[in-house]
């Protein structure tokens, strides 16, 4: 038999589906959203901005925006059933459980899930990317046993998500970080939470069905886990001077050093230059910065020439960390910003829908006859 | 650039990952589990035996057998936080929607989810495979007000499902035709619910965000829907004389005849086969099955040429139609034989595991400025 689809395990290199929402230069370390730089984005734009610019594929107009900005703020809020649900939820919930959870739940309280159009899944976009910063502040408040903060009406995305979550209005600076830490992780190609969100839509499945597969999928530690795993290896490895020693032993071990290294990058990426120099400022070049900064530099002088360097995770969890954000609530935070990419990226595959169903290849006897159990 | 890997919409064609759990042989119209034609297994095995073959990848001992069914039997219950979020449901909420958040809510009480090792994940496959008719039959009892009736730890897995939903025990045939019903779902190669909780699982992500993910692929029309669509379609149709002006108002207008036709089978879906049997005993040649086997006839002789046949969820519907089970519950019940393969896939893809991240096809302009929102 001829193999017209050769096979790439993990899917690496195959195309799945066309897109103009973004692209990634992985030799040259450039990332685009609808063909502008990240980098623009960036230091020009807004998360909000960036969110709608994806679910409609061309940057928004001025009044497009503004009645974007106003569909987001009021539906920030969750369904006081939704509320007591997290109240509820035993402490220990893992945070990314938690919000895969609600993500779910929220379908039985939305009567435009029941709606097969794609206007409905576009204003359900609008709810969900309005909903994920309440849903993370309120679980974390929730298990510490603290009062949940409401939405305030007032503030932008990320500083009311600052806002929601330490109870206190962030400084313009903290809010502006937060800002674009949310848009350099608003989409990123194909990844598997994308992926998720697609194949499950492609199915004629609702929104809420998508996107809880798009949480469900972030959550490993090979995908949005990164960044807190990078923070334990950072803790561990305790001051600059350590660096060479545990990085060499890793290495030697045949170890996965966390923040290095890309699918799809062979350069420096392009996210990781940005939120360096946050990183840099917010941490006042701290032992911690500096640790990491010497962790860097061993890798790309021992795995530079591979093309490994470090990604988007290397210094995400340094600046939460910084911004004062447990440890655990750093995948959900990519969530908040990747629900923009999942839910754009759902819309644009079902103008032009096919099931995803691959093949598998049969590896096992054919023809076998069934033993009664009393013969094995 | 050379396309070492072409585009393939939908990855139709495209090999996704080895197995040996099933193999469909589409231009012959055969499925096999483990080798094993599906016509066998219906015949001799029983879905706990299905199920543990699959998760085994082999026929089971005798001891093994027994310990596997005392181990769903004592895990057919579910937490009482659980039992009560399922009381506390809107009772309009989509059967599918509630299955989804009670799996992604189960994993807050299973300490096993936060184990990474591949035995923790065996464990929470057998815990699922046990609770899905359990959750299936007590929301289905919530939203009808009627008290919830706990499992029976004598009677089988599909008996049990009966008699949860029910409320009295079923006989010995209508227990062995739900049995079967669940043997031939158990399984089907990578279809999007599989492939969907694989790509879930390859980020390290935990068996419940795999499983959440498989159930919300399934509850898409275009996968698990399709059935109750074909109901719905033959309460249309109403009687055998109908049929033909029905359906062929329906082929000049190109729209889709639901139960018919499938991307691999280009035969007659062994599963078809089997149901068909069942279909015709159950409802005693009804008027309903007798509209069924007209809009069969009318199909194969109008589009069998092109290798359009009825699949198997041409008469799943009426069997459980027949067995007195809600329309909207089919698709639940689907899940609640998948789920074995969704586990065994999982399980399988994870001995050798590599994330799922295909290649996106970038279509848009590229190098492109940011321009202020003036200016737009």
């Amino acid at each position: 038999m001829t193999e017209k689809y050769p096979f790439s395990k993990g899917l690496a290199g195959v195309p799945a589906a066309e897109t103009v929402l973004s692209f990634i230069n992985g030799q040259e370390g450039k990332l685009y959203y609808l063909g502008i730089p990240i980098e623009e984005w960036a230091e020009h734009s807004t998360f909000e901005e960036v969110a709608l610019a994806l679910l409609l594929r061309r940057l928004p107009k001025k009044d497009e925006m503004k009645m974007f900005n106003a569909a987001l703020r009021s539906a920030r809020e969750l369904p006081p059933e939704v509320i007591d649900f997290i109240l509820d939820l035993p402490p220990d919930t893992h945070p990314m459980a938690a919000l895969r959870t609600v993500v779910s739940l929220l379908e039985a309280y939305d009567y435009d899930a029941k709606l097969e159009d794609l206007e409905a899944k576009f204003r359900i976009s609008v709810r969900l990317i309005a909903k994920f910063p309440t849903i993370v502040a309120y679980f974390d408040r929730a298990r510490k046993g603290l009062e949940l903060i409401p939405p305030d009406p007032t503030l932008g995305h990320a500083a009311n998500f600052l806002y929601m979550l330490k109870g206190e209005r962030p400084s313009d600076y903290e809010a502006r970080v937060m800002d674009i830490a949310l848009i350099l992780h608003a989409d990123h190609g194909m990844n598997a939470s994308t992926f998720t969100a697609m194949v499950i839509a492609s199915t004629l499945s609702d929104m809420y069905s998508a996107i809880t597969g798009g949480v469900a999928a972030l959550k490993g530690p090979l995908h949005g886990g990164a960044n807190e795993r990078v923070l334990k290896m950072l803790k561990e490895i305790g001051s600059p001077e350590n660096a060479e020693k545990y990085i060499l032993d890793k290495l030697a071990k045949k170890e996965r050093i966390m923040g290095f290294g890309h699918r799809v990058y062979k350069a420096y990426d392009p996210r990781a230059r940005i939120l360096k120099k946050f990183a840099e400022e917010l941490t006042k070049r701290s032992e911690f910065y500096q640790t990491a900064v010497k962790v860097e530099e061993i890798m790309i002088r021992e795995k530079g020439a591979k093309g490994i360097f470090p990604n988007v995770d290397f210094y995400s969890g340094l600046v939460y960390n910084a911004l004062g954000i447990d440890t655990d609530l750093f995948t959900p935070i990519f969530a908040i910003a990747r629900v923009a990419g999942w839910t754009a990226h759902v819309l644009e595959y079902l103008e032009d829908n096919r099931i995803f169903r691959p093949r598998a290849i049969y590896k096992g006897e054919i023809d076998k006859k069934y033993i009664p159990i009393d013969e094995r």
